[in-house]
């Protein structure tokens, strides 16, 4: 496969866009993408989207777009994998033009979700989770991750407030970008007072959802000619799945998918976690930030909170993550995240992200899960 | 991109199939694929459905159902553009394994939607028209449909009795084919006297929808021995979009995609339409057999039915139309019919089907769409 590379981000604030259609949001990340990679065209778009037919009745996305943005007759499809369906558009678009069989995509990720009233949007999100077996019993996403946490809290000792770091970074971050939901700073007192939601989860562990698109460009690195930028390549790039319902797993505070995924994309990109400058991780919720630390290999098991309190994910740590807000201050506009991650990651090894640069960032990673823990994509980005 | 052969098919009955989960429709065609390719794992598994979330309340299919078939941990998606959903997903895996990131794949379409009733499955089926241009005002796909060949009547001055050999051939070769909903015959005083349903389309002018799975393993040519058995490989696949909404077109009447896409799957083959030894259309409804025709090469604009009318679609004819039942008497479970296509081309290019074999079928074409036009993949497929 030829080496691949992003020469293109755009995206929307995540937000309430009530203003905007589907379309609307979608063709403005497009537009800034084409913007920035200074192309007017492509072969293919390659739409990440999870609940656009359940909220907005609307799907075939990809010849939706396509015409809005310009692009008429252009190949198109929408990719679905819940909450992880940002990044599987931006693996699919990479193997079509990894192939030959495409010379340019455009990997776009968009999802319209503050229309429709709350508990509708929370059934909606449950279909990411086992319907038969999960979501029939009234287990929402904060439901399962509870139980998770709850385990994980047990199981090695830790207090819910050890977890405070994470939410305390995201938002200290998130005051930086333009583009983040919530622009505001949290303190310990905040998260430890906050309203519980599903115990032992608070409002200061959840991510916010939003409507919001993000969208990147990628080409063949051998078409590309040196223009001063620095150019970002994909190193590496791998999904896995696991059991969807979470009790079948033999092991529910491992994510197997994220240890399987990112030990390929290392192997892919001959690089160690050590050799990671930063990491977009998908902290959902808090417990998650813990997790994937772990299954990728930043902390041994059961011990992800010490990161945090060891200031180990500030953007001049160990391991910088949530640079640019994370899941839980920028938000998480569920299908299009996982290119709001790519799109970060980008920001930073291009040296664009001001004041929560991570000093020399030369290699990135970018990991997006859909369901808990189900679907898990992982890419490995690099400055040339 | 390497050469890609599809050594291994499976299906359902396409019926209602209340007792059946939609995780145990795919499995069974999964099974049966894999079964049939003599293979008990793959690289990669791409699900084409459309309407999980909606009717089921299920998304993240792909993780849902590699562990169902017994392939925990490995790489899934979902691929949704609405009715073209199943041949998209084998776009997806013939990308995959011809990049060299997967050495085999799976492509499963797949569908549940009988359980619902039916205003539920029509609202559901209208997310694939423009939510915003022309499901909103209560314009539903036989509607749609209904417009089309309303115009096409008097355009180019065909009687709605001139559209009656498709329905005859369809349900004709359904007979002879085990998986079919429609085990019927029917006469064309059948068809003039078939119940109104919109103007001038009839129940006899359209397809049944219908739960249902299919499936096809795809691996590198270059990876196979011969074993007797013809070995059948993808020698052209593109896709194309057009408008969702039908009144954005120039000309409604002409399936640009359908000619885009055509187009270049000839040229990848080296082939015309002279070529092709059987075609499986998306006649969902027969002004889109017409249509696909034309729009394909084998009929003049407006002469369609002529093919039909002459007899040149039956099994003999010079080009055989829905061989299997089609659309119309095999049924049309949507995400999965574009599969469901491709297993019908396997098996005339292995000579496998009996009464209605097109005799010495050697190249077979397979054309799913996805909404009124929008989204049109065509496939050709080669017996080596």
């Amino acid at each position: 496969m030829r080496q691949v590379a992003i020469i293109g981000i755009g995206q929307t604030p995540v937000d309430e866009q009530w203003e905007k259609s589907i379309r609307e949001i979608a063709g403005e990340a497009v537009f800034s993408a084409m913007i920035d990679a200074q192309r007017d065209t492509v072969d293919g778009l390659f739409v990440g989207n999870m609940l656009s037919g359940v909220l907005s009745r609307q799907e075939n996305l990809g010849a939706m777009i396509t015409d809005w943005v310009g692009l008429r007759g252009t190949e198109a499809f929408k990719v679905e994998a819940a909450c992880g369906s940002g990044a599987a558009a931006l693996r699919l678009a990479l193997m079509a033009v990894g192939s030959g069989e495409m010379d340019s995509a455009i990997a776009l990720g968009v999802e319209k979700m503050t229309e429709t009233k709350g508990g509708e949007t929370t059934a909606a999100l449950a279909t990411a989770a086992d319907a038969d077996y999960e979501a029939i019993h009234g287990l929402s996403f904060v439901a399962l991750n509870a139980l998770i946490m709850q385990r994980y809290l047990h199981e090695f000792g830790w207090k819910h407030t050890d977890f405070a770091p994470f939410s305390i970074n995201a938002h200290a971050n998130a005051i930086h970008n333009p583009f983040a939901r919530l622009q505001e700073t949290i303190t310990e007192k905040d998260y430890q007072e906050a309203r519980m939601l599903a115990y032992p989860i608070n409002l200061l562990d959840a991510s916010p959802i939003g409507d919001g698109a993000a969208a990147v460009v990628v080409v063949p690195l051998e078409s590309l000619r040196r223009n001063g930028r620095p150019l970002v390549t994909i190193v590496g790039s791998a999904s896995a799945t696991d059991t969807l319902a979470v009790h079948d797993r033999h092991d529910p505070l491992w994510l197997a998918a994220a240890s399987r995924s990112s030990e390929k994309a290392y192997s892919q990109a001959g690089v160690g976690p050590h050799d990671i400058d930063v990491f977009e991780l998908h902290d959902a919720f808090s417990i998650m930030s813990a997790l994937s630390l772990e299954a990728c290999g930043f902390a041994e098991r059961g011990q992800g909170p010490r990161l945090g309190l060891e200031g180990e994910i500030l953007p001049n740590g160990r391991i910088p993550i949530a640079t640019r807000g994370g899941l839980k201050a920028r938000g998480h506009p569920v299908g299009a995240t996982g290119i709001y991650q790519i799109v970060e990651v980008v920001q930073q090894l291009r040296g664009e992200t001001g004041p929560t640069q991570v000093p020399g960032a030369k290699i990135g990673m970018a990991q997006n899960i859909g369901g808990s823990g189900a679907t898990i994509i992982t890419h490995i980005l690099k400055a040339n």
